[in-house]
C-alpha cells in the first residue's frame, strides 16, 4: 500500500545528483528496516489508562480542545503535576530551539533508528519481501502523519548522517501536522531554509550531510529522548526551557492546575502592585489570613468566568 | 523582625498546591540557615577603601550619577584599567544572557548557598529560635534588596533545584531593584514569563525544578562567582560577554578613562572616514606627529564637553 | 614599505593607556613574526587549477558576479558537489555567529598565529631589520585586505588573549572588504560594539583582553580552520550553520547545481500544494513518469529564465 | 518458572536494610517490564547468516574453539575485515577499562533498560500477571547467562542510579559465564569489591547508588550500544582501546586474518632485527621482489604450522 | 605565635629561587588572608551532635577505633546509612585518584581559598597587624595538622596556580597526618615525587605552576567540594570511586551496618558455591524461609566473633 | 633519494589485505604533501642562539651527557627557569601517558599533517615529479629519525584515522631513536601491541582506524602542540604530568638550578626527620639565619660531590 522512495532520505545530496539525470545512478537507501514488532494491540494495551478516543493508528487522541488549551503551558506548571504523581523522567532538555517564543503542542508520533548493519537491513528487507509489503522509510513516516501530530525522532545524538530532515521533508512535516513541531535526538540540515517554515523544532545540532548509516527500526513505538520513555500520543509541551511528555491520562490535571497558577500569578502581582505589602507578605502565600480569603475568593470567581469563556455556546 | 515564608522557595509547585488549598500540608522548606558570620562591621571593615557613602546595611554607595554614567560601559574598558591596577580576577564569562542588547549596571546584593545538611539545618534553626530571631530564606533576601541593586547569587552552578527565582520572585526582584538584574551561578526557571519582564539577567541553565536540597549561607557576605570574590556592593557591569564586578574605589577612574576611550574611537573612524589614510596610520596611536596633535586637542575639546553636559545646571 | 604599529594589537587596552598620555610607555608588542615562507609563486602553483583571474596578491580571485549568486548559497547544496568530487574535509562549524540571518560570503584571506617564543620571535626581527624591511603585525594584514575578502585567521582556538579584532578593528575590516566578513578560531572583543556593524563574523569566544601572547607567523599561507585545510582565495561561504571553503576551481558547479536544486524546490512545493500528491510521490523523485516528464520540462524552462535575467543586457 | 526477586536490584542498600531485619519494609523494585517482543523466531530470522549452532535461547552459538582463538585479537584486526564487509558500526569506545591487559571474549547476551514510566510498568506488570508468568528482572537475566556469554546491557549511559551490578552480582556473572565479561553503557557500584573478582568489564562510570528509576524492557533484543546496533550472539572482543561485536558469520575470516597479520608482524621485525634494512624497504610490503618471495614462503610455511598445531591429535 | 613563611606557597620555583642565592628578591605571596570568621565556639555549636570527644581545634574527634574499622568501608556502604538517615549529600567524586588500591580515612581539617582581591587581602593583612597577630598561609594550616587528619582543600576547581602542595609539602602533610591523606577541589604538582610518598590523594588535575592568585580565607570553616558541605572534622572515607564525607554522629551506625553486609556477603557467596542455588534463590533476600532462618543464624553468630575479636583483651 | 612507500600508512588494514595477496590492489595513499617549506638554513637561523653542535639535518644537538642528565628532570624544576626566561607557552598537557613512571627526554624531530584537500595533494605530487623526487611520507620521516630523538607529531587532535603508529611503526621508532619517545596530538593504533614494547608515549586517544583522510605537510618545521611552539632540536621532557619543549639555549641552566632543587630538597627532608622543627622553620627559606648558613654550606658540599661525579675520569 505505501509507495517506497528511500531515495528521499539523502534529499538535497539526492536532488542534485537527480536534476543532473542521474536518477538511475541512485543506490538505493541503508534506511529500511523496522525490526521491533510492537503492534497497534500493544500500543493500546500499553496506553490503556487514558481516558480519551484514539486515532485510527491506535494512538491515545488527547482531544483539540485540551491541545489548545496546552499552548499556554509553562514546564514548571508541567512538573509540579508530573511529580506529584511520581512521573520524574518526563522531561527532556539540551536543545537547539528554533523559535524559542513560539511553544510547540502536539501528540507525539514516535519513529526510531539505529546504527545501520548490512546483515540485519537484508533480512529486513527479504522479510518485507516474503510478505509482498514495502519497507517503511522516514518519509513514509512522513506521509503518515496527521493535523495535531508532532514528529518525535530516536537518532540517538547522532549529528553527521542524523539529519532527520532538511527544508523540504521540514516543509511536507509542517503541512502534514498543521505546524504540529518536530522533536529529534539527532540533527537537521538546511536551517537556512527551516528558518523560513513556520513550526516550532528542538534538535540537538545541525550539519550539511544528508542523514545516513542507519536503519529505522521502529514506528510509533516506545523510544527514549534523552531520560525520557516516550510513548505514542503523548502530549508534547516544548517551551523556551524543554520538552515535557505527558501520558494522556495526566493532561485534564495539568491545565487545571494551570488554570489556578495563572489566577494566582495574576493575583499576586496585582497585590505587589498595590504598594501596601511586602513579597513574603503575599507569596507564595499570603500570611493574613484575610489576605488568604480574599485570594480564595478572587479564584473561585476567575476560575468560574474561565470555565464560562470556554464553554461551547 | 523578619517574617519567614520558607514556602516562596518551591514557588510554582507550591502555587500548584496551594491553588488546590493543601495550605497546610506545605514542608517546612529546606533553606534556612546563615551558616557564615560577616558583620556589618566586617564588611565596613573590608570595603573601607571606598570614597563614597554607604547604604543602611552597611554596604558602598556607589552614587546614582556614576552608576548611570558605567550603562556605558563595555567590559574591555573596565578590563584596561582593572589590569593596571593588579585586580586580575573580576570578571565571569560562560553565563546565559537574558537580554544581549540591554547592558546590566547596579551594586552587588550577594547570597550564597550550600549544598543542604539537616544536622547543620537543625542547628542553624535552632539558634535562630535560641536568639528569637526568624532565620532568613530567599524570599527575605530579596524583600531586602534596594533600587540599583543586583542581585548575584552563589549557588555553585546547580541546575536541577538550583532555580533561585521563577517569574514570581523575578518580578520582585525588577520591582524592587528597579530593573537592576540577577547573576546566579546556577539557574532560573520559568524562562519564558521571565521573558516577558524587562530587567538583564545572568544564568548558568533553567530547569523546571524549583529550588531545593540546599541552604542559605549567608546574604551579603563575600562570595564566589566563577572566578571571581564578589564583595557587597561592588558595581555589576554586565554586556554582552560576560560580568565585571567593579571595586568602588576603582568606579570613577574606570569611567573616566572610558570616556577618553570612546573620544578615540570617534576621532579614529572620523579620520578613517576621510579616506585619506590607512588605519595603521592612525589607529591605535597616529604615527605622524601633527596627527598626535590633532587628537591631543579633539580629546581635550570633547573631553570639555562631555564634562559640561554632565555638570548639573 | 610596510608601517609596523605593532600596539594596534592591544587596541583598547593600549587605547586607554594611549588617552592617558602615556604613548612611550607602550611595550612592543608581542606578535610580528613571519615564521613560514609561501611565496606568492607557491601561491600560484598551488592553486593552478583555478580557471579565474588573481588578485594582485596571487591569490584567486573569484569574479565578483560568482560571488555575488554565492550569497543564496546553502551549505547542504556545497556538501553535495563537493563529497562527489571527493572534497570531505571543506566544511568548519561550531562557531557563535554574529549575524545568523545574514550569509557570509567572499575570497579567503588567511592570517596564522602561534603561540609566542621569545627566542623565535627575536631572530624574525633581526632577520627582518637584517633585510631592512618590516615586521608583520595584525593591523598590517588588515591594511592589505581587499575588496570581497573574508579575513580568515588561525589563531588555534585561543579565548584569553586570542582576540583578532575589537570594535575598532572590526569597523577597518568590514570598511576595507567591504562588509566581507571574518571567520577566527580564535576570539574577538567589544562583542558590543561589533554588534553594530554590519559585517558577518564566525568566531569561537568572546573575551576583554586585548590579543598577546603569540606571534603572526603567516600572511595568506594555506592554513587550518577546524578540519579544514584553508587555500589563500578559498571562496568562503557561511549561512546559520557553518562555513565552507570552496576550491574557486569547484564554484562554478557548485553554483549551477545550486539553481536546479531551486527550481526543484520550487517545484516540488508547488505541486505538493496542489494537494493530489503525497509527498513520497513527488519528492525527491516524481514515481510516475508523467511528473517526471513535467518536472524536467519545468526544470529546463525555469533555467533559461534564471539565466536570461543574469546576461547583462 | 522464574523466581522474581526484584529486591536484588538495590543490593547493597537492600542489604544493608535486610541485615537489619526490615525484610517486610522493602518497596517493590522499579525494574520489571518486558516491553518490547523479539521472539526466539524473530532472533532465528534475523540472524539467519550465522553458520554454526545455536544455544537453547536461539542465539547464534559461535564456537568454543574461535572463541578460544579470538582472545589474541586486537581491534585493528578486527577493524580490517569488517569495513571490508561494509560493517562500520560495530566498534564503541570510550569506556572505563577494569582490566586493560585481559582481553575479554564472548557471546552477547544483551539486557536493555529504559526510563521508568509508572504507567507503562504498571501495564506490563499486570500483563504479565494475566498470563501466569513472573516479570524479568536483572536477576533473572543474570541467572539466564551461560558459559560464555558476556552481559552487554543498554542503560543509556546513566550514572546514577544506573549500576547494574555491584560486586555480588558482578560475582554472579563471573561464575555463570566463566569470567566471560560485562559491557554496561551506563554505570556499576562496590568498584573496591570488583576488583578483586578476575572478569573483564567496560563501563561508562562508578556511582554508590543501586540501579533504580529504569525498568527492563528487553532481553536478548537488539540493543544500541554507543554507535553499534549489538545483536545477540554477536562475538565480543574487548581489548585496552574498546569492543568489536562481530557478525557470527564473518568471525572465522577475521580469525584467518589475524593468523596473517602476526605472521607477517613476526617476520618484519626479524627482518628489521638483521640490521640489513631500512623500515620502508620491508613494511608494509617489501619493496624487493625478492624479498616479497621470501615473505611469501614465510607465510605459507608459519600458516601450516599454526594450522597443525591446531588441530585435534 | 605562628610564623609566617608565604614564600613556601610558591615552592619549586621559589626554591629555584633560593637555590640562587635571590631571597631578598622574593614578591610577598599572594595567600594570606583569613577573610570568614568561625570561631571555635561556632565549630562546636554546628557539630554539637556528634558524640565523641573533640580535638584541641574543637573539631569533633571520631575515636581511633572506630577510624581504623572505617578502612574497610566501600562507598556503597556509607551510601545505604547516610540515604535512609537523609543526608544525599555527602559524596564527591570525579577526583584522579593516586593511590586506587588503597582507601583513604581520616577527620577533615578544612580549608578554603578564593580568587585573590589585592583590596581585601590589603585589609585583612593590616587587620591582621592591627591585633598583633600574623597572617595565616597553607604552610600554617598544614603545620596544624594533628595524627589521623585528612587535609581537605577548596580551591574551587582551579589548575593553574591551583596547587595546593608539591612533593615536599605532600611530605610534609604525609608525616604530620600519618599518612591521613588529601583532598583537593584544585590540582597538585610534582606528580612524580608525590607517587613516591606513600597516602593516598585526591585532586582534579596536575599542573607545574605553584599556588598564586588565590587567598587563603579561612581554616577550619565549612566548605564545600562538588556537591558536599564539608565540616571539620567529618570523617572522611575515600575509596576507588569517589570520596565520602561521614557526620560524626553517623559513624557508629554505618560501621555496624557494614559488618552486617560483610557477614551478608560472605554467606551468600558460600553458599552460591555450594552449587545448588541459583543466584536469585539466595540474594539479596533468600526466598526459602529456611535459608532465611539459616542466614540469621549464621549472621548472629559472626556478629559474635567479631565484636570479640574487637574487643581489648 | 627517499624511497616511497605510502602503503605504509595504512598498516594493519593493509597488512590485512597484503596477506590476502592484494598488493596491486592497494590505492595509492592520500599522505603524500610537503606544503611547507623551513630549509635546513631557516632551521639553523631561526635556532642560531644554541649553543651545541648540530644533527646533520640541522637541528641542534643538545649533548647526549644533558640529555641523561635530563632523565630525573621533573616538570616544576623546568617551569621554574622557563617561566623567569619569559618562556610561558614551553609546556603541554591532556595527554595519555603509556608509561607514567618512566620519564621521556630526547631531542625534537618534528613532522606535521594538515587535513587533505585532493588539490593539493595533486600539485604537491607532481611538484614533487617535476623536480625528479619521491613524496614524503610518514614512514620515510620515521626512516628519517636519529638515536636520542622523539618524534613529535601534530595531527591536530585528530581521533579516528588520526593514527600516527600502530604497533609496528611504534617498534620502528623505538629502535631508530633508541626508546627516544613519541608525542602526538592525534591517536595511536594497537595499543595492546605498543603496551608491550619499552618507549614513553604521550597521545591524545585510540583508535582502530589507521591514518588517513590527511596530508604530510612538513618534516622537521616549527609545529604547534597544543599551546606550544615546537622548534626542531628542543629539547622534550615528558614525566606523569606532561611534557616541556626546553629550548636548547636554556638546557643547561635548567639542569643546574634542577641540581640545586634536589639538594634542597634532600636537606629539609633530612632537618625535618631530625624532629626538632616545624615544616614552616625550614621550608622553603629557613627562618634562622643559623639553619640558612648551614643549608648554604650543605649546597656547596654538595654540589662539589655531584659535579666531581659526573666529571669524567
Amino acid at each position: 500500500m505505501m509507495t517506497i522512495l528511500n531515495n528521499s532520505l539523502a534529499s538535497r545530496s539526492i536532488k542534485a545528483a537527480l536534476c543532473a539525470g542521474v536518477i538511475a545512478l541512485l543506490a538505493p537507501s541503508s534506511i529500511r528496516a523496522q525490526l521491533f514488532t510492537f503492534s497497534k494491540q500493544d500500543l493500546m494495551d500499553y496506553t490503556a489508562q487514558e481516558p480519551f478516543d484514539r486515532l485510527p493508528d491506535g494512538r491515545p487522541k488527547v482531544p483539540n480542545d485540551l491541545v489548545e488549551r496546552a499552548r499556554e503551558l509553562a514546564s514548571e506548571e508541567v512538573w509540579a503535576v508530573l511529580q506529584q504523581k511520581g512521573f520524574n523522567n518526563q522531561y527532556a532538555d539540551g536543545f537547539k530551539i528554533l523559535r524559542p517564543g513560539k511553544n510547540m503542542v502536539g501528540r507525539a508520533f514516535t519513529v526510531q533508528f539505529m546504527p545501520l548493519r548490512p546483515d540485519v537491513e537484508d533480512i529486513a528487507e527479504s522479510k518485507a519481501k516474503g510478505k509482498g509489503v514495502l519497507r517503511l522509510t522516514n518519509q513514509t513516516a512522513i506521509d503518515m502523519l496527521q493535523p495535531g501530530d508532532v514528529l518525535v525522532v530516536d537518532l540517538f545524538g547522532k549529528k553527521v548522517n542524523g539529519t532527520i530532515v532538511g527544508d523540504n521533508l521540514f516543509y511536507y512535516v509542517m503541512k502534514a501536522t498543521g505546524s504540529g513541531g518536530l522533536v529529534v535526538d539527532g540533527s537537521i540540515r538546511d536551517l537556512d531554509g527551516i528558518s523560513e517554515i513556520d513550526m516550532p523544532a528542538y534538535f540537538r545540532a545541525v550539519d550539511p550531510t544528508p542523514i545516513g548509516n542507519v536503519m529505522l527500526t521502529g514506528i510509533n513505538i516506545p523510544i527514549r529522548i534523552g531520560g525520557v520513555t516516550v510513548m505514542p500520543g503523548d502530549l508534547v509541551v516544548g517551551d523556551r526551557e524543554g520538552v515535557y511528555f505527558i501520558p494522556p491520562q495526566l493532561v485534564k490535571e495539568v491545565l487545571d492546575q494551570a488554570d489556578e497558577i495563572h489566577i494566582h500569578d495574576e493575583w499576586t502581582k496585582k497585590k505587589f502592585a498595590e504598594g501596601k505589602y511586602k513579597s513574603s507578605e503575599i507569596y507564595s502565600t499570603p500570611s493574613d489570613p484575610k489576605l488568604q480569603q480574599e485570594y480564595r475568593e478572587y479564584l473561585k470567581r476567575r476560575l468560574e468566568e474561565i470555565r464560562k469563556k470556554r464553554s461551547p455556546k
